[in-house]
């Protein structure tokens, strides 16, 4: 299923400079964004056990984090716009307990509009096995810039 | 609204014992747990800049954090059984940017049954202002202990 | 809990003279619209066995219909705008059975900005039992009319 | 994606004759179901303009009862017990308007427990143009039988 096919190779390259070089919370989890030949955004979390919850499983917190930063990667990449994106809304469903894993999450987009864009997301471990799904609704903000400003330090 | 009246301080006490003693990812991010005189779960996260996105708010993968906690503390005490509890599903709804601001997310029980809790949660800035809202499912599992075993270290 | 307060009256008269006299699905399955004092907009359905599913309860999608119309006409009728609005995304959640009773759906602003709407919705039996829960975003398209063109018979 | 192959073709019959045969909210609507090959439940809806909302597209909780089904049905199918099948939590995400056109919903697995299973859903024009998105979680119940007790008439 093919939604699209504008999504500008220059603009990936300024999202994973973004994230890959500036998101503080990327960095204090340890995730990596990359995008897949399709244009799906790809966040990599190599297993940390300081992420897991009191029985040991990754917590859902976290990996929510991950779809939502599939979701909005994807949707800001697929808009031919130069403003930020804000998530509005987000629904995770956790299918089965993260054990000492290493998570991959990707993003589907399912529609981008002039406004709006909504993304599926998947999350998987080493195994490839579904851990989570979630869907979230993306928001262009055409009038704030894409990039920090300097007033962000 | 009261949906229930059964909450046992007990029960209240191990949990905050567990999530204040031993939460890595609590501990991670700042986060406190509390109960209210309602039996509502509350977290309180103080301003971190680490914790924010490109742009400067929170990320809202901290907030949805939150929101989990606080649904899930919420139905974990509302019930009578010994076990673990398992967040299954989570809408969060982001309302406004969390600019440099503490934040304080309550919850409040939808339903209490016996295999499952629905919760509602709001998440606040220091100003009272609603920066999120979320609406989560929490399954009970009776045969897994509440507490982590000593396999965990 | 108060939102906003500049709810005009004379837009909750064109939103109810719209819905109580020319929506179909509303008669079809015998719902009516009003207002309380709040400006939360109230959806009652009279018990009709004809909307039960199979096994006797009124069927999920009737239900996720009054939340739905609860929080479109709410949101409607809290933006200053004279445009037609869209339901984008939709959460139920559905907490006990509604047995052969009345129901009534309610709405409650979370957020009311230029371009969209969150409200949360609640559904109760004719006991005032929680039926079912909801949370929708309502996007404000201005650049279409709220009533009906000609075109339309 | 293959989530399962254990679905009983028996059981698919039994499901059709519950749906085709007594349901009377499917009646209501005009709403027929049928299995494919990969067991997704298929929800079909000619167009029928007394569904349309007042602007004239098909009112969203018609198309949210269309996707609860296909969910529903899908699950049930996928499960081995005998019981019946309870939509605990639904999310609706839509897309575009649809517009005087026949509407058809399919339902995938993303998991079955011997709890609840979650399933995606999508909705389609005549077209093919995904028009709606869904989630849902559906719970088994397996102390209340799956067909009406006589009790119902």
């Amino acid at each position: 299923m093919s939604y699209g096919n504008g999504v500008s190779r220059d603009k990936e390259q300024r999202l994973l400079q973004m994230f890959n070089g500036s998101s503080r919370l990327g960095a204090l989890l340890g995730i990596k964004l990359s995008f897949d030949e399709q244009d799906h955004a790809v966040l990599e979390l190599p297993y940390n056990p300081r992420l897991d919850h009191s029985r040991g499983g990754t917590h859902g917190g976290v990996i929510a984090t991950l779809l939502d930063n599939a979701g909005w990667f994807t949707c800001a990449a697929a808009h031919p716009g130069d403003g930020w994106v804000a998530t509005t809304e987000l629904t995770v469903h956790l299918l089965r307990p993260a054990l000492r894993t290493d998570l991959r999450a990707t993003g589907e987009l399912l529609k981008v509009g002039k406004r709006q864009g909504v993304a599926r997301m998947e999350c998987r471990d080493s195994q490839g096995q579904l851990v989570a799904h979630g869907v979230g609704t993306f928001v262009y903000l055409d009038n704030l810039p894409l990039e920090p400003t300097e007033l962000r330090e």
